[in-house]
């Protein structure tokens, strides 16, 4: 159930922090944008000094990491250690003075936010239209907590449900074969696989890794959503895919009547 | 059972062909070198004019890869396609003449010979030391017939058996996260993860897909491979791993007291 914002002390806080919601304003129009933000300012609440914080990738994301650095600025935050999950998270929290670090040092994450593309009832995600769901699934796999943020846009009744992109990383080597094997896998649920592609010119984008990325779209539900992800990591040429399974422990969605809170 | 080679028509064919037994020698000593060239030389007796072959990589591949070329010199063979599983096989199948193409253009493979560094009981594979494991499963996932040919000291009763590398490939990006998390995985197997390298200066070995290799090394079998394939590919760092399960469909083995031919 939506918690209507003008009622639900802790959103209206979080309005108010993301400058949406002055204390005497009875009504306000909150723009898609806006709503991410309230989303990413109430994720951060959770954020506690001597963390070490998982910061994700996307337009979502990015407020919640702004507001990281705002209130380390402030002092209302200390000790906390970042480890960022794509290289433009990396720039964005060093431009913030926000200290950071790698798994490899902090192989254990206490709590990481991130935005998502879909999420389902069950609270499994599509993650991955920004490109960097390699590293973003490296470092939430390693988390305690893991709070997602969304828009209400976002939630589908089952993944692959908003006709959007499914992504899937696959290696440079023979790609078309790869993105023919993953059709073929999904045929019955409507597949069609396309490279990703950039810029006028339709360039492969490449990702952080140097692979490139092809964009699963069904018509239809793909159903059980484990052995989808065992098949598609079975193929030979695939390095990752973008659905985050069983691995969100806190979804944040808002929306126009207020904040929801969705807990595994 | 092994087939004495004096006894084995074929066989002796096959040695006679590689050039190692004279119609009038009753005995030789072979070297663990002329074994894989029988077993090389047998195997090619199954490539019929107008196949599309994968061709393997690897010191025993090699002899296959010379063979069919010296086939299609002699006119043996007519209007073979191959389809090499490494840059090292492209550059060998181009130098003999035999004409080349990929996984693109023949998505179909009927029939592909390659070597292997473990053969269990039940036909499964350890692949990818010699560093192509990810082009070889590429090539041999997509076969009618996939026609393993070893020496006898690949034989194991499991995998790992050997004490050799079982090797995974992995991203670059935080590649000691997922040693250590590869490591852990078979924590049971008393397990021993290794990152590879090269040269004096153990500069880290990159794969021609750009990723990094790690050996893992057993000092107990691993038990059920299904699961532990399942739960390698899970890692999010993971690219592929040098397990082939439930490939092959021939293994032709020579030892010192004959060939023998496993098949599925």
């Amino acid at each position: 159930m939506a918690i209507p914002y003008p009622h639900f002390i802790a959103t209206e806080k979080a309005a108010m922090d993301a400058g949406l919601l002055l204390p005497s304003s009875p009504s306000l129009i909150l723009t898609q944008d806006d709503l991410k933000k309230i989303a990413a300012y109430k994720a951060v609440e959770y954020v506690e000094s001597g963390m070490v914080l998982g910061l994700g990738t996307g337009s979502t994301a990015k407020h919640a990491v702004d507001r990281i650095g705002e209130l380390l600025r402030q002092g209302k935050l200390k000790d906390i250690v970042g480890i960022p999950t794509s290289k433009i998270t990396h720039e964005q929290a060093l431009s913030l003075g926000i200290p950071l670090s790698d798994l490899e040092s902090h192989p254990v994450v206490d709590l990481a936010i991130d935005g998502a593309d879909e999420v389902d009832p069950f609270l499994n995600l599509v993650k991955g239209r920004g490109g960097s769901l390699l590293r973003e699934k490296m470092v939430e796999s390693a988390c305690k907590k893991f709070i997602v943020i969304v828009d209400e846009s976002k939630l589908v009744k089952y993944l692959g449900g908003s006709g959007l992109a499914m992504p899937v990383e696959v290696i440079q080597f023979c790609w078309k074969f790869t993105a023919e094997k993953l059709r073929k896998l999904f045929e019955e649920a409507g597949c069609v696989a396309k490279l990703r592609t950039f810029g006028e010119k339709e360039e492969p984008f490449v990702t952080d890794n140097g692979n490139f990325i092809v964009d699963l779209y069904f018509e239809r539900s793909i159903g059980d959503l484990k052995a989808a992800s065992e098949a598609i990591l079975q193929l030979a040429g695939v390095v990752e895919h973008g659905m985050f399974l069983d691995m969100a422990t806190t979804v944040i969605v808002a929306g126009e009547l207020g904040l929801t809170m969705k807990n595994k």
